[in-house]
């Protein structure tokens, strides 16, 4: 059979890994598919760069709409990242009839409820495993592996850069701004790390993981998202001596009241597999009721895992090419018309969660039980405290808790009284702490 | 659309869970599967005993031939484990045109490239997501979710048994035949357990597993097999102070020589994740040359984690109904012609790999030089040794060391030469050492 013609929107680091692995593996992946895959058009911005990837027998142009248009080609690959012009092009490869597969996350956690509508009107795929956690499966596992399971939760480290930063925090002691320096310089952060430190990046494959696994629309704007640029290495310190280790999680559970989804610094028991999860390196932790809880780890970025996954997508449409799109593994993981439209996301004051608490509280007696009172009258229960007298000299000292879960509006309220004791100084730092027990 | 009748051969712990699963869940896993899916038949060796599952609305029967036969059903599920009977019931389910979902690792390992030339030549299904690593998806992770990857090896805590007798031994400083007395009285050992501690259900699998992988045929015979029941507690004691743990691991690799695959105790660095899978749990690490190290987590048994693997087949089986049977994943993830009949499988005399070697030597000067000699004579070079001094009065000390990779061939003749000397007491305990690490 002839081989499957591929067109490329993007040719830089990760469509230059598609060619790159295409080429290397083709023998493989060939005989894995039942026939070839071959790259045969792609269009990028300049054409005269230097790419990182042969070129011969490709052809290039800077034109993207004419790789869509171009009626030779089976299948789109979006590696162009945006959501205006990626969401144009994707829309017209659908009303073209192709099969499109994207790294997209902001596309499909933004468009993505508008993009499966049209592909489901259509009957063409349009595959997006390298949108989530590199080359790790965890669409595929999610939406067929575990297909047998009403999934409880789903807890990732899903942003390698603010993995690395809070691994180097830990393990050298250093503070934030100096490490992020390094991660651009090392090119695991953008010149902007807006996306990354602040949490948006997380947000938009939390969304996706969140359709994914309880059958609800794409729903980004329900996301709580806080990052990691407020994170001090004190708290890393004192989370370490707690037995917890700080990591920015991508979290989202099914609860009696709604979903909740959120993206924030988050202590867990250092004994859990995901919290040695160190580096760039990603992992995803998913509770099925049958299953149990099950971890998946990979590489989250990078030309090659990122092109693992897209190639896996593309011998996935090419299974599929000529199957009865009925029968075909839905978008988003539940057929199109059962996703349940109704189903409320939780905001972030509805969440119960456990809590750590860091307060400056002036050096002299009764700190520590005027804020267990207040505690203890606001129904929250303590799980561990310390208290740390001042250097000799100095007038303040430290109060550092861990609580066990509780609405967040309680811990609010209860911190907002906490803030008003005289003896408190300044404000509470606060992290919220998943144990991941069940 | 009416739901697809499942019959099934065995309703013990996994069948009993299948169906629980499947009620609980039946509303999720129609609107993943696109219609519903029901247990209509099920056999059992013995009609009356109490089932930990409701039976009504099933047709029961001691007769597991007449489901096969059955024209009403459209999926027999295999869960009555052994390969004389199980092969002949799922062949004439094949031959009846009926897919087939089996749990079932050494009907699939020593009877698999039958199986699947049968299912081929009839276009059915033979799907086997249950017999490797319980509810982890690791069939369909390597099968689908690593399409694009050479792989170049894969690693697995694939014995849950063994696992939970080797995180006591190590944790709780217990003797090997004393937790396997509470793994039998716990149900995570069997009566017999040889089929468990002396690795043969780890090497069933890892036949599949390498099979999957490399894109070569079921090949039981070429596993090489090492149990754990020689683990001495002090070995597991000495790996600590190196800063390794020992794992029962099924390995295998693809080396320019041909394909190793090996189960055997084995020395892993203990930072690695997977060195930190304890208790009944599993853990498979893939190496694929794209995404790098991969590993995959979870539950290794069990009547719900196992039912989780067999109900995701089931919908995959669903959702091929119609689908053309050229165009499905094929059985062993490469297409059946081109399975590479000529790979060679080697020996063990064949394998490179680190040693762990532990000596009784007698307590007088220069032991250590001549042992080192010998080692450094025949090119294999010394990664960390240890001697310790005997008690007082004792006139034995112990000699611990860890060698880098060498061929085992040469090990073996070193070995000899170290025994032969007369210093050395006894036989020199040897283990194998893997460091994960690319």
């Amino acid at each position: 059979m002839h081989p499957v013609k591929v067109g490329l929107l993007g040719l830089g680091t990760v469509g230059g890994g598609v060619v790159n692995v295409l080429l290397r593996n083709s023998s493989e992946i060939a005989r894995r598919a039942g026939r070839g895959i071959r790259v045969t058009h792609a269009s990028m911005r300049t054409l005269n760069k230097k790419r990182i990837c042969p070129t011969e027998g490709i052809i290039l142009t800077d034109q993207p709409m004419t790789v869509v248009n171009n009626p030779d080609i089976d299948i789109v690959v979006e590696l162009i990242g945006g959501t205006t012009r990626a969401r144009e092009l994707v829309m017209k490869a659908i009303a073209n009839g192709k099969h499109v597969v994207t790294a997209n996350k902001a596309l499909i956690a933004l468009h993505g409820n508008e993009i499966f509508a049209e592909a489901q009107k259509q009957g063409v795929i349009v595959a997006f495993e390298a949108a989530v956690a590199g080359g790790i499966p965890i669409i595929k596992i999610i939406r067929e592996g575990l297909s047998g399971n009403r999934i409880n939760w789903v807890a990732g480290i899903i942003n390698g850069t603010t993995n690395f930063i809070l691994t180097e925090m830990r393990e050298k002691g250093r503070e934030f701004n100096d490490v992020l320096k390094e991660a651009q310089a090392k090119g695991y952060a953008e010149a902007d790390p807006t996306f990354d430190v602040e949490g948006i990046d997380a947000a938009h494959k939390l969304t996706i993981l969140s359709a994914i696994a309880f059958g609800v629309p794409l729903n980004f704007p329900a996301v709580y998202t806080e990052g990691i640029t407020k994170i001090d290495r004190e708290d890393v310190t004192y989370a370490e001596q707690f037995g917890y280790r700080i990591k920015h999680l991508g979290f989202a559970r099914r609860t009696s009241q709604g979903v909740e989804a959120r993206v924030h610094p988050t202590l867990i028991p250092e004994k859990r597999l995901i919290a040695n999860v160190n580096g760039v390196m990603n992992a995803v932790v998913v509770r099925g009721d049958a299953v149990g809880p099950t971890l998946y780890y990979g590489a989250g970025a990078g030309a090659e895992p990122t092109a693992s996954s897209v190639i896996s997508d593309l011998v996935d449409v090419v299974r599929s090419l000529t199957t009865d799109p009925e029968n075909r593994v839905p978008h988003l993981a539940f057929q199109a018309s059962t996703i349940a439209q109704d189903v409320r996301f939780l905001d972030i004051e509805e969440v119960k969660t456990g809590y750590y608490l860091r307060m400056t509280v002036l050096d002299q007696p009764g700190v520590l039980a005027h804020v267990a009172t207040v505690l203890s009258e606001a129904g929250i229960s303590i799980e561990a405290v310390t208290q740390r007298e001042p250097p000799s000299g100095a007038k303040h000292a430290c109060i550092v808790l861990i609580t066990h879960a509780v609405l967040e509006q309680r811990m609010s309220l209860a911190l907002e009284k906490i803030e008003a004791l005289p003896e408190i100084v300044g404000k509470v730092v606060r992290l919220r702490v998943e144990t991941l027990d069940a």
